[in-house]
């Protein structure tokens, strides 16, 4: 019975089971089609209603959910990593992903760890750094584990500048460091003199520049900036031309009143410059809203899913602070000049916090002009949100897809379902060149890999 | 032979002809559905393929085509009406729509005009204002005959700054004032103490920041910056979120750098609490495209559609600069609280400039959050567009929809295909109140009235 009103409740689509050409001239009209695509269940899958100890999984999805739609991120406060991550030391360098030794870290990443090492001054020369990072005398930590989040690499060091997030409903923070641009920049794996010489401009003048405004101006409300940005052709992860554009909107004034016209200009043309500044600010606000979501008792909803180039992890709700690995996977895109796919970094980065919370892949829908960034056509980008329903246990309350009816975008990854349907979270990324120091090289696409979810599905099925 | 290939030419669509719920389950979904709704000829329609003087239509429409796709509108000053604008003079208002007298002015252009006469001090009272008005002192002409467009009422007087646009390409230039922003203003017939203090400020503040900054900038490439718009959610007429965000991104720094940080602050501040800002760039933006598309001889194409709040007004390129008139539509819509359908105005505005040029209601395909603002729903703004292919004889080059795989908008509406079909063209737009001084009400949808369709058929035919 309940399979049967699983069924009936499935979104119902036009199924093209005809001539190409007419799934063509659909298509090329804008129309949904999804091809007929049914999978068996993935080996191992059960049905699973209640966990050992009896508590009701539905029940526990659905607070999770009820959690992440009451969650109000607010932009309230700026700082230096080491003062105002709680837990931070002098000697911890965060990174993206699942933790990770410095000998299992991909290029870029190392590349990222040796140019903060040389920002922070305590080395010289990438060798020198390269010798620190591998001696011992740094700590490593996954940012995840100071409930910040940091796009590709990821890397975090001491010194860095720090947007502060809160979730006052459930008294949460997160934290993200300030997005530098594209192309040969830290979080890529670049170190050169350029790279460190834009970090030391973002520490010593555009971050107090911000945070004076952002004290003139008071809290930035992000679920909301976040809600219109998706009504605006974003899906803020890999498109945040919007994004970017309502918050310079919205700190323009005050930074006008804290700071000299020619500092004010530097900083507007910096973030006009970059049109993913405000990843940095969709990456927090998600993490923000998914922290009441964790350590749910039963609960089968996915909490974080972290790349650190080498592997995929996942933390999912029911199993506490455990992450599920495996081989992180290979994206598919669009290279810039000079660069082919043979120059892809495995999959890397905490930019997935945005499909975790129902945004970035999940929201493509909204955001068909991304193809032109990341490949594919506005067709695949309706039909990965419309498939992504089918793995989570509902729908966002605050993020809506216009060209749905204003449908909420899918919210919660549930484990069952993935191993019930064999479908995995369709993501996208930019890309990173596989040997530390060169940086980007492209943007493209990808789903994650099975078998962190069998793993979690497992470790689920035996709480 | 060319009407089969006229109709094998035709855009493919799904068409619905199965169940309601079968519609509404495709139609929630955003698929496209297109309802099936042929139409005889309209009564007078003859085929039409060349003038009586032996010129080809479809040649003298491709070269109208050819001009449009071309031109590039550049914002290259600004100045006060004036002095920049040419033939100008110290008794002259000018008003949106085909030419009308006072005692024809619907109730919000007669307030419009009584503010304006206020603003330049030569009335003391409302009262005086519309003797002076009704007096025969003052000449009124239509902005179009003076190369600019206003939007709703559409009054410019001799003080009024305005932007200053330039198509070099084709040596064609076009104005507009700044826009106010909604409710109580000027354009929508409100002429109170607050109305005329603010466009006090926007002559004596905001115009000379912004002139300085854009002096220091450098021209604004508007085509580029209207094409980014429509693949962030404008359709630039009733929508200008995304457009009014690029303006400030592109004009906030050289302002910084020209402008005390106190005038920088209001002037960003002005800006961002007013999405219509970019409004009136985009409509002199269409006219400067639609200029050099004027006068070609066997031309069907529409040049110029306005409304005056009493009628509706076309123009054709191959009729020269005549206009041809009937009553205004009423639009149907969303109110403000406290309004209702009764307090409408007829339809008013120069606005309509925006569809003429293959954008606003011809775009709305890829602003289907725009249905929160005008009403219907995110299908409704797809099939408008995909209707609009039927009327027009091509698409734009630059203004693009990536919802249907990046297809060109519209362009171009062919008086010959309005006759063939019986559909007129799609508008939106802004709702004034009907009496004098009261402003905006509201916003809605609506469709141009056939009837001067009909007449400049027929003087067409006569060519």
């Amino acid at each position: 019975m309940e399979k049967i009103l699983e069924l009936f409740s499935q979104p119902l689509k036009p199924v093209n089971v005809g001539l190409e050409s007419f799934l063509d001239s659909m298509t090329s009209q804008g129309a949904e089609v999804v091809a007929v695509d049914w999978r068996p269940p993935v080996p191992g899958y059960v049905e699973l209603t209640h966990t050992r100890g009896g508590v009701d999984i539905e029940a526990a999805n659905d607070e999770a959910l009820r959690r992440i739609n009451a969650g109000r991120p607010m932009l309230v406060d700026m700082g230096i990593a080491r003062d105002a991550i709680p837990g931070y030391h002098a000697r911890l360098i965060c990174h993206a992903g699942p933790p990770i030794t410095w000998e299992r870290m991909c290029g870029p990443q190392r590349g990222a760890v040796m140019g903060a090492i040389l920002y922070e001054g305590w080395a010289d020369t990438p060798e020198a750094a390269a010798a620190l990072a591998a001696s011992g005398d740094i700590e490593f930590a996954p940012c995840h584990h100071y409930h910040a989040t940091g796009p590709m690499a990821g890397i975090i060091s001491p010194s860095m500048p720090v947007f502060v997030l809160r979730n006052d409903e459930f008294g949460a923070a997160a934290y993200a460091t300030l997005n530098e641009g594209l192309g040969k920049v830290l979080r890529y794996g670049a170190y050169g003199a350029d790279v460190i010489a834009r970090l030391k401009w973002m520490e010593q003048t555009l971050y107090p520049a911000l945070a004076r405004a952002l004290s003139r101006r008071g809290p930035v409300d992000l679920r909301s900036m976040i809600a219109q940005a998706l009504h605006m052709g974003d899906e803020c992860h890999n498109r945040n031309k919007a994004g970017t554009s309502l918050f310079l909107r919205a700190i323009g004034p005050a930074l006008a009143e804290t700071s000299d016209g020619a500092t004010t200009a530097a900083v507007l043309r910096f973030m006009d410059g970059n049109d993913h500044f405000f990843l940095n600010l969709s990456m927090p606000a998600m993490k923000a809203m998914l922290l009441p979501a964790e350590n749910i008792e039963g609960c089968t909803i996915v909490t974080t899913m972290a790349r650190n180039g080498t592997d995929f992890g996942i933390r999912v709700s029911g199993a506490g602070q455990r992450w599920f690995t495996c081989e992180s996977g290979m994206p598919v895109g669009l290279f810039f000049p000079g660069f082919t796919q043979a120059d892809a970094n495995r999959d890397i980065g905490d930019s997935t916090i945005t499909e975790t919370g129902g945004i970035g892949g999940f929201a493509l829908a909204g955001a068909p002009a991304i193809v032109q960034f990341v490949g594919g056509t506005p067709t695949d980008a309706l039909n990965a949100t419309l498939e992504m329903y089918e793995i989570c246990a509902g729908e966002h309350a605050s993020f809506t897809i216009p060209a749905l009816n204003f449908r909420g975008t899918p919210l919660g990854i549930d484990v069952r379902k993935v191993m019930a349907s064999g479908l995995t979270p369709r993501l996208n990324t930019g890309i990173a060149h596989k040997e530390a120091g060169v940086g980007m090289v492209g943007a493209g696409l990808l789903t994650a890999p099975l078998d962190c979810f069998k793993a979690a599905f497992a470790a689920l099925t035996a709480l």
